[in-house]
């Protein structure tokens, strides 16, 4: 079960050490232009060894389009997307072949496979996840024909929390971080966990612009819940809210309620989702990343024995994994609009009359 | 898109004021006891009329089971359940038949469909959620097999927060309340809310013992990320979090990881699920509810020709959805278990040679 | 797996003598009109009853729309029909309960579920078909509107073959024959081997007029596979043919391209479909149906203990199962068509900007 | 929609003269031993070049796993498979780039897609069917643990027909004849269509041996409905045969009806299937292959501006298509049969007890 997506739809493969990750993209409507650059960019975000804030591993993750471009547009045909790993030295895991990493996966891996790619993980390395920004910058080409815009950024790093949402700024941040104000002392939390030998974890802000309104397939792939599932599997999310959010159980319906005025919505409690349905205005999300649990601190665990180990971990981590994983929620974002839009196109005899009426 | 699950799969059918509600549940294995006496007893949870906390309507909903069991037992065709509503007037509608109700989802169907069943929120209704109890049901029962529980209850009503998870006490509280000490307070809340015309949200706590571990597909069926997406697609619901949940992104690592020894974990920060996979350790789960939308207090909205107007509603609405939403809650976690209980039956040569292999 | 169609998609539920059958149709765009009127209709067809070509045992198969309908027109929320079985008396079923009828699925749903509901097939009965052509009949609603026929007929009675494709004749006559020269002679076969306690097999031809150039999902939820699968599924079915079928593998190509001059194609032997996607024009297919395997002759079979048994069938059964599966026939490609044009409806960006731009 | 299967699925990408083919295959359970080599093994079957009776087309078809196997075992994650395309040149194809070739796809895919990769095909050409034998070879290596095999070879080649099975001689014939003594008028009728510059159509007869009774998912993905998709799916594929097929139509029941005796099925009519579910049986299936609409021969055609247009064919093409389409009809069936027992593997609580209970 490694698809995600109803109508544009990604299948990802690819383990840390293995040959090579990448996914093929399904159901892209012909005539979106696409090139390698720009979906080469987009991996480049999320790449690791690019600033002291994430793990100094190399990787240089240059990904080829194989399929479904032809003369620069997209023809229809399945999109598949690769990128070879060049470093599949696997030496780095030896030692850690036959133990469970602490709050890794490697121990539910285990019990529900019998065999496992100890290497880096594996298949649930969050190495996996360029294969999804990939496939998110194809969603980007398609939403940016209809000016839908999807931005993200650092809102807390710990306890660090943004006061003000700066997207642009984000962009040019180390840590993407949406508030300058809070930056540097956000950047200070994560160095202090990576001297300590420690991690820490962080929170992510996505907004979604200009979806328009209608979008969202009641009642099992609801907007909210379509989104809620594509965060929820992140590696290290732990929580995702949406508009108020965890606040909004806090709240009366008289604070919470969204009125309306003749020119639409006078506030925005919900997010932009209501019934699971696009309500036209901004789609405000929050993602909760755990700290990773690749620490350097002696930890104890167990291995394949049942035995119970002493274990400190070796090699090159990010001490927070929300910084990368913004740019993955920022695609499985993207993704999941794209999806949405596809599949709303046959929602009403009006859209199909549109299409198959001849004038 | 109203069908919700893999293998384990429900679709519903059903507006509130329609002639009557329910679901197919298909890809049950043969061989479990169904009745429908348990059924109903389930339905009846969350039954309106019965206490001052919840809405006075009067719905006597008696589910029938259709097809798909014979002679007490289900034979592996689908299991079709309906409950005829009886109470069809829709007069209480007309006033608000041409307008959006701020905060329901009247605008987005009506964006998405072009026309709308205005009558209760037609296929909008919460009512929708009585056939996912139903066939909630359906999934304890084969859970109930393995020894799998889903206890749930009330964790927090506005700002009022259990500090002790008491799941047997929830069961007899008018409130489904977890904590006794904080029970009184936290009714005061939801009638305060009531008497000001106004309502009120909430957080419903879940936990699923002896779920075995190696449940979830990973990487887009993870058990999380199914769990947050059935979660989320509840009515009203703005928040999922999973083990630390938001809490988790404010930790360092060394306090999150959960440390393994011989017997198993130690800690379980991690909300029973690493990597997408069950550890084998309880599934602890929130979900955030916002406050109703349907207060009595006069507010301002749009009508379908984009013009402002004042409105107040009339009717009988529950002043807190978390109370009865817990079993809705409840019985979408089921449901995802059994799937993922299914699912992972061919994950392995091992299973597949204890299924096919003759002896 | 009671589900059929990706986008516009039928569930089916219900056995023989439970207490009803009935679909969910999910995916019907909104703005569709619907009544019960039309959708009995279409089930009156395939009624048994009627003529002495058919079974005698009498079903008033009432249709009723539960859901999805407001007003007379389709909301875009799924469609749920119901048909209560009237006569669910099953002693005509004690003296079967325990053997295996010979060519029925006896044997095979107790092989795969250990357990079965023998009255009267239970679940493999072609009483459920009924319920596809409920569905069908809203499908076909769907294509009215885009001016796609679908028709159907007997081609051939054992074999006695048409001639002549008479598709409005088919209408009118007791089996539907296409062919108004060949009628007496295949309805005599069927008389013949009905007084003889025997069955006869049968060839239905479906046309279907109108579909435009560009519907079907390649690779692998093409046109034609899916009609196929449509058709193969049908109760009795054991081969299906497009265009020239059976027949183009004993062709050359010169004898079997289609050449095309500025108008369009001069031929259709690809019976309307090439790489797995229409061409505009009309769909030609074959679907063969077995002879009923419900004889009245003695037959030899194993009862549930392994043991060989003399059997004599009992009861009222169509000696000829082509005919009325010709109407199931039709329903199923109406189904694949109506889900074909939504699926295709996001191919292109230019499709989407018909939808999605505002002008 | 280039996935096939639900549980065991394949995902494919590629065009003919595209950068790549491939494929990943998800839902392999962890524990099958898999190699290259003998994946290659497989695709070499297919390559072209090899006889006089294919296109004199060189393709090396190297096929490498990039993904899901560890030490030569699978591990649960998806299998990435791909084959670079060596040939990219696409010369041969400037002629008919404007042009449709008759009963190729060129034309509907155009219609359906407004643009198409005019090398070769492109995404429709039958290189893509390199892919469906690597994934195959998979299945087959999860079914050979299981004793199931899957046969196949030519039955007919135009008119010719074998008039004995012989799949052992099938698999050492250079067009894997299935009856020598009509092995040599067959190739006959291969050559000389070849010298007329025309092709010619052929029948493949597969026979599928040691499937477990019980497999097929009633009613929507019935064994007969899955393996009709999949076959009909191929590129030139007409029709679809299971048992009798064709025949039975023509039949009465008491010449088609399967009496059983204590051990089993005294006659197999059915092909091995009853209600969709497998009856335990040898599965006997035919299916027919049009001729390759590339002939050599003048053709009138249109092009993208609709104007008429003489042509004449170019390059190297398989005068008969049904011969190397045996070994992709193969390994469509071993695609379908993994699956099916893959989906059956939770029919029933018992399987399920055999898998979660602890002793």
């Amino acid at each position: 079960m490694n698809r995600f997506g109803l109508k544009f739809s990604v299948t990802t493969f690819g383990e840390s050490h293995g040959k090579a990750i990448g996914c093929i993209v399904d159901g892209v409507p012909s005539g979106v232009e696409i090139d390698e650059s720009y979906i080469q960019n987009e991996i480049d975000k999320r790449k690791p060894g690019l600033t002291k804030f994430a793990t100094q591993r190399k990787e240089s993750d240059t990904v080829q389009i194989l399929s479904g471009v032809f003369e620069g547009v997209s023809t229809g045909a399945p999109i598949a997307l690769v990128i070879f790993n060049e470093n599949q030295k696997s030496n780095d895991y030896e030692n850690i072949k036959s133990l469970f990493r602490p709050s890794h996966a490697d121990f539910t891996y285990f019990k529900k496979y019998g065999v496992r790619d100890y290497r880096g993980g594996g298949r649930s390395s969050a190495r996996e996840t360029a294969a999804r920004v990939a496939a998110g910058a194809i969603a980007k080409k398609l939403l940016e024909k209809f000016n839908i815009k999807i931005k993200s950024g650092i809102f807390a790093i710990g306890c660090i929390e943004a006061k003000n949402l700066d997207f642009e700024y984000a962009k040019t941040s180390e840590i993407f971080a949406l508030d300058k104000l809070q930056e540097t002392a956000q950047k200070e939390a994560i160095l202090r966990a990576k001297e300590d030998k420690d991690s820490i974890g962080g929170c992510v802000f996505i907004k979604a612009l200009n979806v328009p309104a209608g979008l969202g397939e009641p009642l099992y792939n609801k907007l909210d819940a379509s989104l809620a599932s594509a965060l929820m599997g992140i590696n290290g999310v732990k929580a995702v809210e949406i508009g108020e959010g965890v606040n909004a159980s806090k709240l009366r319906g008289s604070q919470n309620n969204d009125q309306m005025d003749k020119n639409g919505f006078v506030t925005n409690h919900a997010g932009g989702i209501l019934g699971g349905i696009s309500t036209g205005a901004d789609i405000d999300l929050k993602v909760h990343f755990k700290p990773t649990p690749s620490i350097f601190l002696e930890q104890q665990t167990q291995n394949e024995h049942n035995e119970s180990v002493k274990f400190s971990m070796k090699g090159r981590h990010d001490p927070c994994i929300a910084v990368r994983g913004s740019i993955v929620a920022n695609a499985m974002v993207s993704l999941v609009i794209a999806d949405m839009l596809l599949l709303n196109a046959s929602a009403t005899m009006k859209n199909l009359k549109k299409i198959y009426e001849k004038n």
